[in-house]
């Protein structure tokens, strides 16, 4: 057996935690599998609680996580601290410079800094890993990069975060508002105090440009992503979906049109018959359309420590095995800049929800608005919840549609802004 | 850029067909991908007529395979013939004994020599790979061996032969019985003229044999798959089964019990509300339970020219990329002796089909040799269909199920064999 690979696990919070446990608990196996141990050196944590609730065996406690980078006894470094600047940033850039291997589940850090670090670590011949930083426990990046890597991908698409498809489905099934189904969500430890990232479409957005980075050959591009939440939604939106044949997700999109890549993360009426329609509460699902494979799925656990603790072991694994890959499958400097197609020119069916405060009296002036936009009508319907007109309209330009609304919006009064949802047919 | 991968491609069939088509359509982003081009530079084909269906370029046209493993300008042998022994296992052998990397699709083969090619891959170094043998475009073999390597699995299971799913679906869809079913199958190709593989589950229990390897670490043992095809059901079973909320699939299922690995193929129920349930047609669908990420499913097209293809051309690209994994996850000289433990010992609850002269005179005595064998009752039905009585258990070992069918079977007339199949749980 060969020489053990050396491990630095910045972070004891959940993630690390995990991470820490799996490799003591599944040790035998790893080395077996790698021909070689995979070894918790040295493990970093400032919160003494966090420290004291893992059993890191014999591994060095150390308060500073940026010490894990200039220590010659360890050969990679995996950071679960979490933000995408700060002292997680500083211990990528160390790390790659210093010639450790590194691996990291943090989304954000990747979105706003994956180019700069796929860089770095070409530059000092070693690698760096993320595969838990899409969809937690599904192998989602690896099977993009090389599984499909034969293929031209037309579509990446799917639900990335728990958190909005647990509130989503609990507001689908309980018929309760948002407000309670989130507070509830972050009594289980579902949601954060700070739900901002899940409910408005942060998070998703960021698993959206790194997924979009792999399928293209493009640099991440996170400003590039079109990003609402879900904050607006209501149990009625769910009941006349459903009515519809539909069921409302919050999607993460990145889809090349040929004139460019859209990036988009928004709520959508997807068919209830549809693979994703059926993943419901805090899993995962990962839709690709490719040109040879045609339509491949990938569906599990997309948060938690045991899940994304089985990625961030994946990329050990792999290290341990030989590792050089490409963080984005080819080299970071062939990475093309990405040419971002505006997401109001695509076209599609639209769900609507307006709230006027007499509903019945304003079906006439909201048929025309959209009459005026050129956004032809499917249904109107002015009972389905009070104070709300929902509409569901033919195929129309998302331009088009946000002109029609917002001239609805200058011509009454509404109680908020108009719902606008997808009705993806995909 | 590299110099090229060079490959030499053993049958120009469906499959060999589409490999050579997908290596030259996507040449340019596989050569991006790679570093290196992947260059097709020999084909063996006898028949002329497939010959001369594909555009194989500036590739030399041979008529004896066997001749690609002695050439020096190729790196890689593709077999695309078929058949576990005969000329494709000859291949197999010269092209590993002369050094050269050698990709295939041939699940026969894999079943039932694969350990001794990959103990003659690993002793020349080169890489034998083999993900299009199982679950056809659907990266599952590379998700067990790498990316979920970090986990005990507890059990793999799923649909992995798309005619019976394809037959069962259409008898669900259309009431209509096996025989027709089969013929308009393979009028429309998606069976064979002689379909004896598909549907008595040998297929299936090449691709069950093939994932027990991986997925526990042990040699390939196809004889100990306790294999039972479709050729008895009728679309009554899968109308009982709606009934009760289930679906009858043929399922190949790789469990470890602890006291061994079972290992399996046979018509199941599956819960209705399942992933694996909803999975219909030509479709294949795989579940991986383990430790770690616990559950994670996987699903795409089973089968066909262009996601075999995809599969085929995955390792072709993980050869140029440097290759070098063990074909089973670990060294084939340290794969256990598989130590498979008894189907008839796992309890279960049941579905059971009887047909004897008279369905409602025969109840008594199917409830007695039931109640004798000590298998409990749930539901007894003698008006589902003409001349049969269906039951169904609660939790039995299938041996008292077993002796209890041929106790029945023992004291009255019956047309056919009873069918059995197991109320799946999971």
């Amino acid at each position: 057996m060969s020489a053990p690979l050396r491990v630095g696990v910045a972070g004891l919070g959940t993630i690390g935690g995990g991470t820490v446990r799996l490799l003591r608990e599944n040790a035998d196996l790893i080395a077996a599998r790698c021909g070689r141990p995979v070894t918790v050196v040295a493990v970093a944590e400032r919160d003494k609680d966090h420290a004291a609730s893992v059993d890191f065996g014999d591994a060095e406690l150390l308060d500073d996580g940026l010490a894990l980078a200039e220590r010659p006894d360890i050969d990679v470094v995996v950071e679960l601290i979490g933000g995408h600047g700060g002292i997680a940033l500083e211990l990528a850039r160390r790390a790659l410079g210093g010639e450790k291997h590194f691996v990291t589940a943090n989304k954000a850090m990747i979105a706003h800094h994956g180019q700069e670090l796929a860089l770095a670590a070409e530059k000092s011949g070693v690698t760096l890993a993320f595969e838990a930083a899409v969809a937690g426990g599904i192998p989602i990046l690896k099977a993009i990069r090389e599984s499909l890597a034969g293929n031209r991908i037309r579509r990446v698409y799917g639900i990335f975060n728990g958190t909005c498809n647990y509130i989503l489905t609990a507001m689908r099934d309980s018929g309760r508002p948002f407000a309670d189904i989130l507070a509830e969500a972050q009594a289980l430890g579902y949601a954060e105090a700070d739900p901002t990232f899940d409910v408005d479409g942060v998070d998703a957005a960021h698993k959206t440009a790194i997924l979009a980075a792999l399928a293209f050959g493009q640099r991440v591009d996170l400003d590039a992503v079109r990003t609402a939440g879900i904050r607006d939604l209501a149990p009625v939106d769910q009941v006349v979906a459903a009515e519809l044949g539909y069921c409302v997700k919050l999607l993460g999109v990145a889809e090349d049109t040929g004139a460019g890549v859209v990036t988009r993360v928004e709520p959508c009426l997807v068919a209830a018959d549809s693979p994703i329609a059926r993943v419901d509460g805090v899993f995962n699902a990962v839709v690709v359309d490719a040109d040879f494979v045609d339509r491949t799925v990938y569906q599990g656990r997309g948060a938690g420590a045991e899940p994304t603790a089985s990625a961030v072991v994946g990329d050990l694994i792999d290290i341990a095995r030989g590792g050089g890959w490409h963080a984005f499958g080819v080299p970071a400097g062939r990475l093309e800049q990405a040419k971002p197609a505006e997401t109001a020119l695509l076209s599609s069916a639209y769900y609507l929800r307006f709230a006027p405060n007499d509903p019945r009296g304003a079906i006439a002036g909201i048929a025309a608005a959209l009459n005026e936009a050129g956004v032809p009508v499917a249904n109107m319907f002015s009972d389905r919840a009070p104070g709300s007109v929902i509409v569901t309209t033919g195929t129309a330009q998302g331009a088009a549609v946000e002109q029609a609304c917002a001239s609805v919006a200058g011509s009454m009064a509404l109680a908020g802004t108009p719902v606008r949802m997808r009705i993806e047919e995909f």
